[in-house]
């Protein structure tokens, strides 16, 4: 018998899903709070939160394998903690969330939306044109499993794609490739930069001064992934002179967006509040399915963080 | 050689990019007001926007064949006008803004744009979490060019697609048809209907009272194709008594929308001035050059307006 604890404020929702995949030989415990539980020791299997796994790292000793329900495992990296087991994350299942939003404010920005809102307010019949994402160039920084949804949704509105990546070039619809040093020519020519790297050492302010400054003055930059990406102030510079068009930003270095922020007084930014992709119960409970499958059958699990680089 | 007369508020963009197709054995003639030209007659080929057409029809005794710049061609369907040429309108264009339109929309209603948007104003983090396209229900009254391309975008999107149509089954990115007296079973569990009905004798007020009482009062109608397919009384109705969640109207039976319309004053509806997808020289030119080869080669000729049908 294996012994799974599931550790999320969902806890119930991730019973019944995974109860309804009648896995054999598991035992499952579920709370969102581990401070419940006796005998931690003897859960070999945890599904669950990062914060909330880290809190109870220390007592969780017979643990052989976390399953994130997250994305990002941050809470999990920190070189103090303990390495001895497989962490594998959540991944495959954010493309569809993500492209929804950022080609949903991508029309936006496109098609005046918020603009015409206004004119509606005002009882104002605007028939000023629309662009058009068509013909557009976007660049995707960072092509994983998310910036590879993003890139098929750009090919299907017919725009042109550029993709920064540490090495891999794997996605067939992106058009142009672009590592290392080639930050400037990949932002060359860009009408939406599109941030969906995750939070590592690597990734660490990526979107800098020289970055912003290597876009053209009609860009829009979006940034859906991790707010350590970016330098926060020299964005908010480049948005404040006008050097760049604006920005739609789902995530910051510090969440809640602090009430003194300079991105609340900047006018050509929409903030939304870590919303663009959230986890949900039926999406992650099959990555799970799948991943036990391969726990019993003694196979390599998919998806595991290696926890030097961070992803 | 063959005589044109390019007959739009656009004419020199068009000329330019007809004369750059360089074709064979054409004289080009461009205006945006046919009063200014002599000798009206010679012209066996116009290409135009329909309403401007109409006003010069009857002087245009050598026409054989209008190339209409818009889809619509109402103005030159009324039974008292000649109809001793070939009729043809731009067809398979306007796919890709429409899809922009109405996926910009449906991902603004899903994701709470405008509230999130009103909540930034008021410096407020504003962590509600949004819903998906995903899993969810559009229904299209009707499935030509434009139809079709969005039941691709849908199916991108990963909705279930219904289609309402006169009879053609041809689209295989459309889960269900329905024709006829379906228009109940079709309405049934949408959770968006979008018409791209044209005007026809045939579609006037196909959206009436019984239709939108099928829908469930979840559904949101959208409308970028002809204002006269709707009962808008019966629209109204229907929002204002909370039967039907919202409506995005890009087109209404009389443009521009009259100040006093009820429309106006009622929150739910979103109201756009007939942008949805605008006629842009650049995707038409092709149209016509195409048309003009097969003129030329004596072959028929693509989307040819049946005057009787009205499409």
């Amino acid at each position: 018998m294996h012994e799974l604890l599931i550790l999320s404020r969902r806890a119930d929702q991730y019973r019944r899903l995974i109860e309804d995949a009648r896995l054999p030989q598991l035992h499952i415990s579920a709370t969102s709070d581990s401070d419940d539980l006796s005998a931690v020791a003897r859960f070999e299997i945890v599904l669950g939160e990062p914060s909330l796994v880290r809190s109870a790292l220390t007592r969780l000793t017979g643990m052989k394998w976390v399953q994130s329900t997250w994305a990002g495992v941050e809470p999990l990296l920190d070189p103090s903690l303990r390495r001895d087991y497989i962490l594998t994350n959540a991944r495959g299942v954010f493309g569809p969330q993500m492209s929804e939003y950022v080609f949903g404010y991508m029309i936006a920005r496109e098609r005046r939306m918020f603009e015409k809102y206004a004119a509606q307010q005002a009882g104002r019949w605007d028939p000023a044109p629309p662009g058009t994402l068509r013909g557009k160039q976007i660049g995707l920084l960072g092509v994983g499993s998310i910036g590879a949804a993003l890139a098929a949704t750009a090919r299907h509105f017919g725009m042109r794609v550029k993709g920064y990546t540490r090495g891999s070039e794997g996605c067939a619809d992106v058009d142009a490739y672009f590592h290392g040093d080639d930050r400037v020519a990949f932002a060359n020519n860009l009408d939406y930069l599109v941030s969906v790297m995750p939070n590592t050492a690597g990734t660490r302010h990526l979107v800098d001064a020289s970055l912003l400054a290597a876009l053209p003055q009609r860009a829009v930059f979006i940034n859906p992934g991790r707010g350590s990406v970016v330098d926060e102030r020299a964005l908010a510079d480049a948005l404040q002179s006008g050097r760049l068009a604006g920005a739609v930003l789902d995530v910051f270095e510090q969440e809640p967006l602090p009430a003194d922020h300079v991105f609340w007084r900047t006018p050509s930014v929409l903030i939304t509040a870590h919303t663009a992709a959230l986890s949900v119960p039926e999406d992650i409970a099959p990555v799970f399915v799948d991943n036990y499958r391969r726990w019993t059958a003694g196979e390599p699990l998919r998806y595991q963080v290696d926890f030097v680089v961070g992803y």
